[in-house]
């Protein structure tokens, strides 16, 4: 289905299903660099309506950048009605998979987004997780982190998402998955993507909101991540004319 | 053929064949951090048998870390019997390509690189030239290299080589093949590759050296570019032991 402008319409088109994923950076608003960010207008009001409506809502992000509590914080700034337990975000679900596989991670992450690794043993690390890194992509830091990869017995990576680029309100910049592409193709491993569009991603976020996948409803800006995906798992999606696609 | 050890060897079996082509980081020295480097042992006295020998002899790198004139002018300082015509190498290679076809670089290269492309018109880029770059990986310059790729109607990717990593006398190196997979998957393109393991490039290496492939030997440490590259072209190959092999 062609995106649609407004809550309205949106929610229109949702009858009949009874659970909303919503993605955040692109659809509710169009990050900026240094943490700011610009609301994309109606989306506040399409939160709202969307909450009035009786309708489930969950929603479903690759941001890396920032631990939930502080990005929550900022769409609550921008005037979103949204809460950290509605948010389903790759960090979490990363530190759960480290957790049951007795992984010790060596980040690759924005300086913002470690404390959500706070309670995860990095000593002595048997694997190297990357996130939207940004400014942290420094070349020291990728080869630091192409080491640890490459002197493991067994190299894992995990990724955080595998986005190509997303948008910000100075233009676009490069996300996850260029810098996962670089470290798969120096140590020759194929990353394990945590995040969108992982088959399992979703059904984490559909097992929160206590919806079947045939009755929810992806929205997002990004083909393959939010929609592919999203289809992957039985849902159907929506993608919206904003954020990368234009 | 399996690596052997010392000059004296790897001119014996050169026998029957009239010319050589050696790699240079990794078979004859290590490089190292802000210019240094260390000569492999034996690696000299090797050159010089070599060149007694009567045997034709052409160097062939994928060394964009500097001009031809500063790394044959290392290479001496090291002790070794070198000079800037004996070289072959990407930056040359991808100037006369770029002036063919009318191509206007955006660079992202060392700055020790930039002098090669002097003669070549860099205003309103209609490519992204990609070099070994090192510490000008930074987030910034790859993002900008990036948004120059996207923003072309039909984007133009040339890679000088396509290394996943070397070794330099403190550890491993991401070489210019993981940012290569960066921007290509980030714009969703294939780079042309100038150099090691391009058919064209030895090809060239050898048409200067004057000898068929039939009757050259290509010596490295790269099983990927410089052994299977040369293989492409006809020519037997040998596998040092040293570089990154160790």
């Amino acid at each position: 289905m062609a995106a649609q402008d407004g809550g309205a319409k949106m929610a229109a088109w949702a009858r009949g299903v009874r659970g909303l994923l919503l993605d955040i950076s692109g659809v509710l608003y169009d990050s900026g660099g240094g943490g700011g960010g610009a609301p994309i207008a109606g989306s506040a009001e399409a939160v709202r309506k969307i909450k009035a409506s009786g309708l489930k809502l969950r929603f479903c992000t690759n941001e890396t950048q920032a631990t939930r509590e502080k990005f929550v914080k900022k769409l609550q700034g921008l005037g979103f009605d949204i809460s950290v337990a509605e948010v389903t975000a790759p960090a979490p679900a990363a530190c759960r998979l480290l957790k049951e596989r007795g992984l010790r991670p060596h980040l690759l992450v924005h300086d913002d987004l470690i404390p959500e690794f706070a309670e995860i043993d990095k000593t002595n690390p048997n694997c190297v997780v990357v996130g939207d890194a940004a400014e942290n992509f420094s070349y020291a830091n990728v080869n630091e982190a192409f080491r640890v990869l490459i002197g493991l017995e067994k190299p894992v990576l995990i990724s955080l998402g595998r986005g190509r680029y997303y948008k910000e309100t100075d233009g676009l910049k490069l996300d996850v998955g260029a810098y996962m592409k670089a470290l798969e193709y120096a140590c020759d491993v194929e990353a394990e993507v945590v995040g969108k569009p992982a088959k399992a991603f979703f059904e984490s976020a559909l097992a929160e909101m206590g919806v079947p996948p045939q009755q929810a409803i992806m929205i997002g800006d990004d083909i393959v991540n939010d929609v592919g995906g999203a289809q992957q798992c039985g849902m159907r999606a929506v993608q919206v004319r904003t954020g990368k696609y234009s």
